[in-house]
C-alpha cells in the first residue's frame, strides 16, 4: 500500500527561510500566523492527512461513489466519517474569515495544507476545495443577506459547494449554454437544463449542497454576455435557517472515469429547481472567473501534490527493491544486488521529480503570498504588484505544474517496473488521478491562451515588465557571487529566451494571431522554467544563508543547493526549445486542410 | 465508440515509394510479395481488423479475463470467436516459414498488418505476439523434433505461445530467478517455482499453451550464467500429437492492472509440472533474447499502433466538436461556433502525433526490412548491415515509440476535454492501454542502457558508423536540392548533435561509467530525433519524386511536404537539449545520499 509524509521541514523551510512570512508580520491575518502557529498547523495536519485520509485513498478508487436506487449518491466507505472528523478540527475553515467562524489565517498557510491533503487523498480534497471557490463567489458578489445565509454553514463544512458550468454541448465556450432561469414571482428563478462533469456533485458527505449554477435569462442575450449566476440549494432553506423541501436538482448519473473514482462527478438535471440569483444580472461570468482563479491555482496545487506523494513511493521502492548492481562497482555487496536508486537513470526520474517538487512548492506558496497581498497589501501599489503576479502565474501554476505532475507521476510509476502498472502498488492510481488535472479549470491549452492573448497584453504588458525586473534584480544582485553567479548565468539564458519569445510575439501575433496560439503553450512551458529558475535561485540563496548562520541541518541545506545545480544544469536548458518552437510559429502547424487529418 | 480506420494508403506510400520493397523482390520471400498481393493483404488485413477486432476493444477492457473457480481462465466475450476467425484466415503465418505452414512472406509485410491488428485490439494483438515470439525461439534453438512437434500447431494458431521470465523478486536482473528444473530419468524435468506478469498466460483462445519457461538447473551457477530455458506445455502432448493430460502449471491469479485488461496477465505457478529443455544447457538467455528481440520491435509498434488509433479519434472529435471561435475569423460562420481543430494548438497536438505515427510508420517498416535482409540477404555483407542496423534500431523503436506512443495518447485524450477522461469515449483505455509499452519488455531506461552499454561499443562502434554514414550520404546528396537543401540543413545540425553527444560519451564514460547510465535516456532520445529526421527526408524525397510524376494524389504528396517542414521546424530542435543533457553528466544526478529521497 502507497506510503505518505508530508514534506514539513520542506514547506516550513520555505515559509520562513525563502519567501520569509515573517517579513509581513505587520499585516491582517499574518499577525496571527506566528511561527509557533504555524508550525502547530503543519504538524497537526500531516498526522490528520497521513493517518485519516491517505488509508482511504486506495478505497475511495476501488469503490468509488454509488448511485443509489433512489437517486440519492454515496461517497467511498469512511469518506462521511473522514470528513465530519475534517471539519471538526476546523481545516475547512483555515484561511476563512472570522467574521464567518473562520479562523482567518493567511492564504498562504492554507495552501501549505491543502497541498498536503491531496497528496493523501486527491478526490476527498476536491470536496471542500469545491466549496472554498463557492464560498469565495458568494464573499465576492453575494448580498449580505446571501453571504450571512450561506457561508457560516460553508465554512463550517455542514453544508458543502459546486460549480456548474459545463453541459453537453458547451464546455470552454460558455456563450453556448443552454440552462434556463425564469424569474418567478417572489424574487426567485427556476432553473431548467442540464450540467455534466459537476465534482462533488452530489454525495452524503454535508447536510446540504449549495450549487452555484450558470445560466440564462429568457430576455438575455444568448451568448457569453448573457449569462448570470444562481444559487441552487440541494435543500431549500427556510427562514429559519433550517432545512426545508428537497430542490428539483437530481444526480442522473455518476460519469464513469479515469481516475479520481472518490470524487462524484455527476450529470445534474435541473427540472424548474428554485434558484437565487447572486451578483448582478448578466454579470455570471465575472463572479465564475473569482471561483474559476481560485481553483486554477488549487488544481495546479494537484499537480504538485500528486507529483510529491508519487515520487515518495517511487524513492521507497528504488531504495528496497535489489536488482542488478551499480554501474560504478558494487554498493550492497553483502547481497545479490544492489537497491535501484543506484542507476544512474533511476536518479534521473527521482531527481527530476524532486527539483520541479520543491520548486513548485515554493512557487505555490509564493504565488498564495500574492493572493494575500491582493487583499491585505498596506499600498495600493503592493496590492496592484501581487494582483499583476498572481494574475500572471495562475495560467503558469496551473498547466505547467499539472502536465509536470502528470509527468512526474508516470515516471515515478515507471521506477516500479511491471509492479507500477498493478493496481495493489498505487502507483498507477496516482497516473489516473493526475490526468484530470491537465483537464478541468480550463484545459492546459486554454491556460496557454489566458496567459499569451489576455495575462500578457493586459494593461499594456504591465504584469510582465514587472516580473521581469523582478527577476532581473534577482540577476543582477547575485551575478558576482562566487557560488550563486554561475547559477544565475545559466538563469539568465533562459530569461533572454523568454525575452527573444515575447519579442517575436510582439512582432509577428498581431497581424496573425495563430502564431499566438500556435506558440501559447511554448511560451508557457518557457515563463515556467523561467520562474523556476528564479525559484531556485532564492532557494539556493536561503540554503547558502542557512549553512553561512551554522545552524539547523546543514546536509539540508547541502541537499537544496545540490538539487538547484541539478536544476540549472539538466532540466532549465529546455528553455531554447520552447523559444525554437514559439519562432516556429503557425505555418505549418496550420497548412493542412481539416479533412486531411 | 471510438473508430480506426486502417492507414493502407500511407503503408502503400511507405512500402512502394519510401523503402521500395520492389527493389527486394529477388529475394527469398519478397518474390512472392507482389504488389498486388501486398495491396490485397493489407485491404483484407484493414477489413478483419476494423470490423472483427476493434468493436471489441472497449468490451476488453470493461469485462477483461476472468479466472473462474475451478481455475481455468475466460478472454473476454467475442475474443475466442474472432482469435478462431483470425486463424483460420491465416493472419497468424503470415510470415512464417511455409515449411512448417506459413505463407512466408516478408517481416515487413506482417509488420505492415501488425500494426493494425495492434491498433484496433492491443489487448488481443498481444495473444498472436506472444506466439510469434515463442516460435522464433522454437525455431532458433530448438531440435528438429520440437521444432516439428510444436511449430506448426502454433503457426496454424491452434496452440500459443507464452514467455515466462519474471518472479516476484527478479524482473530485470533474471541472475536472480529461483524456477528450479530437476533433470528427471526420462530425459524431462520438473519445474517448479512462480512466474509473474505472464501475458496471454492462461486462456480459452487455443487449446493449448506452450510455455516457455526460464529456470536454473540443480547443478547450475545461481546467476545469470546458470539459466536454461525450457518448454512447458499446459497440456502434454501425446506421441501421435494428440493433448494429454493436464500439466502442473497453473494460474493463480490474474493481476488488476492499468490497461490491456483483455489480455491476461497471469501469475502462473509450476508446481512438479513437466517440461522439456530447448537449446543448449545454460544458455536459455541467448534463445530469451531471440524473443525478446522480436517482441520488442512488436512492442515499439504498440507505440506507433495507439498513437495512430487515438489520434484518429482527436482529430475526428476536432472536426465535429464546435467551440469557439478561429482567431483568424469565423471559419464555421453559419453555426454559433467552429470546430475546434481550428485552433492551434489542438493543432499543434495533431500534427506532432501526425509526424509521429507517419515516420514511425516508416521507421519500423524500414526496421523490419533489416530483419528480413538478416535472413534473406543476398551477400554476407548485406546480412551484416541488416544485423547491426536492427540491433541499433530496436532499443529505439522500442523505447522512442512507446515514449512517444503515450504521449501521443494523452494530447489526443486532450483534445476531447473532459470527455476524454470519461469511459464511454475509449480515449482513456487508450492512455492505459499505451502505458504498459513503456514498462515491459524491459523497461525503456534499460533499453537506452542497453542502446549505449551494448549497441554501441559492440564491433568497435561498427553499428553506429555504419549508420551515420548512411544518414550523412543522405545530406550530402540533397543538400543542394532546392526543396531538400533546407530540410537537411536541419537533419545536419541534429546529427552533429548527435555526433557531439557521442564523443562527449566516448571521452567521459569510460572512466565514470554514471556518466552512460545518466546519459542514456537523453541520447536514446536525440538519436531516435535524427532516425526520424532521416525517415523524414526520404518521405519528403518520395513526396516530391511523386509530384514530378504527376500521378496519383497530388495533395496526398503535398500533405507529405507539409508535415515533414512541420517536423523539421517545431520538433527535430529538440535534439539540441538531449545533447546538452547527455553533456551535463551525472555529477549533480548521483550527488544525494539514497536517505535524502
Amino acid at each position: 500500500m502507497p506510503i505518505y509524509k508530508a514534506p514539513v521541514e520542506d514547506t516550513s523551510f520555505i515559509l520562513n527561510e525563502v519567501i520569509r512570512i515573517a517579513d509581513y508580520a505587520h499585516l491582517a491575518g499574518f499577525d496571527e500566523a506566528t511561527p509557533d502557529l504555524v508550525s502547530a498547523i503543519l504538524e497537526e495536519g500531516s498526522k490528520f492527512v497521513e493517518e485519516v485520509l491517505q488509508p482511504l485513498n486506495q478505497v475511495g478508487d476501488d469503490i468509488g461513489c454509488v448511485r443509489n436506487a433512489d437517486g440519492s449518491v454515496t461517497a467511498p466507505p469512511g469518506f462521511k466519517e473522514a470528513y465530519k472528523e475534517f471539519c471538526a478540527a476546523g481545516w475547512q475553515g483555515l484561511a476563512q474569515s472570522a467574521e464567518f467562524g473562520g479562523q482567518g489565517l493567511p492564504h498562504v498557510i492554507a495552501t501549505a495544507f491543502e497541498e498536503y491533503l491531496i497528496s493523501a487523498n486527491m478526490a476527498f480534497a476536491m470536496y471542500p476545495g469545491l466549496t472554498h471557490g463557492a464560498i469565495a463567489a458568494i464573499q465576492a458578489v453575494g448580498s449580505q443577506e446571501q453571504q450571512q445565509r450561506y457561508v457560516p454553514k460553508m465554512i463550517e463544512g455542514v453544508w458543502s459547494g459546486t460549480m456548474n458550468l459545463t453541459e453537453p454541448q458547451c464546455g470552454t465556450d460558455l456563450g453556448l449554454l443552454r440552462t434556463k432561469a425564469e424569474p418567478q414571482a417572489d424574487g426567485s428563478y427556476r432553473v431548467s437544463g442540464t450540467k455534466i462533469f459537476i465534482s462533488a456533485g452530489d454525495h452524503d458527505m454535508s447536510e446540504n449542497i449549495i450549487h452555484l449554477v450558470l445560466a440564462k435569462m429568457p430576455d438575455s442575450p444568448d451568448s457569453v454576455r448573457g449569462i448570470s449566476l444562481f444559487i441552487v440549494p440541494k435543500f431549500l432553506i427556510n427562514d429559519d435557517g433550517s432545512l426545508g423541501a428537497r430542490n428539483q436538482v437530481s444526480c442522473g448519473s455518476i460519469e464513469k472515469k479515469m481516475g479520481i473514482h472518490g470524487n462524484a462527478t455527476c450529470v445534474l438535471n435541473y427540472d424548474g429547481a428554485t434558484g437565487y440569483l447572486i451578483g448582478e444580472k448578466e454579470k455570471g461570468m465575472r463572479a465564475m472567473f473569482i471561483m474559476m482563479n481560485a481553483a486554477r491555482l488549487g488544481v495546479g496545487l494537484q499537480g504538485l501534490a500528486i507529483s510529491e506523494v508519487a515520487s515518495q513511493n517511487a524513492a521507497g521502492y528504488a531504495r528496497d527493491r535489489l536488482q542488478g548492481r551499480a554501474l560504478s562497482g558494487p554498493k550492497n555487496a553483502d547481497d545479490k544486488a544492489d537497491p535501484i536508486i543506484v542507476h544512474p537513470d533511476v536518479r534521473r526520474m527521482l531527481m527530476n521529480a524532486r527539483a520541479f517538487n520543491e520548486g513548485a512548492r515554493a512557487l505555490a506558496l509564493w504565488g498564495a503570498l500574492q493572493v494575500d497581498l491582493t487583499h491585505c497589501g498596506d499600498t495600493p501599489e503592493v496590492r496592484d504588484e501581487a494582483e499583476d503576479l498572481i494574475g500572471l502565474l495562475t495560467p503558469v501554476i496551473k498547466a505547467f505544474f499539472t502536465d509536470k505532475g502528470f509527468e512526474n507521476a508516470t515516471n515515478a510509476q515507471q521506477c516500479l517496473g511491471g509492479h507500477g502498472y498493478i493496481r495493489e502498488w498505487g502507483m498507477e492510481q496516482f497516473v489516473r488521478d493526475a490526468r484530470i488535472a491537465m483537464i478541468y479549470e480550463g484545459t492546459n491549452g486554454i491556460q496557454a491562451l489566458d496567459l499569451v492573448g489576455r495575462k500578457l497584453p493586459a494593461k499594456g504588458g504591465r504584469a510582465l515588465r514587472t516580473y521581469l525586473s523582478i527577476v532581473g534584480r534577482f540577476i543582477s544582485e547575485h551575478k558576482d557571487d562566487e557560488t550563486m553567479g554561475p547559477l544565475v548565468a545559466k538563469l539568465s539564458e533562459a530569461l533572454s529566451d523568454l525575452q527573444a519569445a515575447t519579442s517575436w510575439l510582439m512582432s509577428n501575433a498581431m497581424a496573425k494571431p495563430d502564431n499566438a496560439g500556435a506558440a501559447s503553450v511554448p511560451y508557457l512551458h518557457l515563463m515556467a522554467l523561467v520562474m523556476f529558475g528564479h525559484m531556485w535561485g532564492q532557494i539556493a540563496r536561503a540554503a547558502l544563508d542557512g549553512i553561512k548562520r551554522g545552524e539547523g541541518d546543514a546536509k539540508f541545506y547541502e541537499n537544496k543547493l545540490i538539487t538547484a545545480r541539478y536544476f540549472y544544469s539538466h532540466m532549465l536548458s529546455e528553455s531554447s526549445v520552447h523559444r525554437a518552437r514559439v519562432e516556429a510559429g503557425s505555418e505549418t502547424m496550420m497548412a493542412l486542410e481539416a479533412e486531411a487529418f
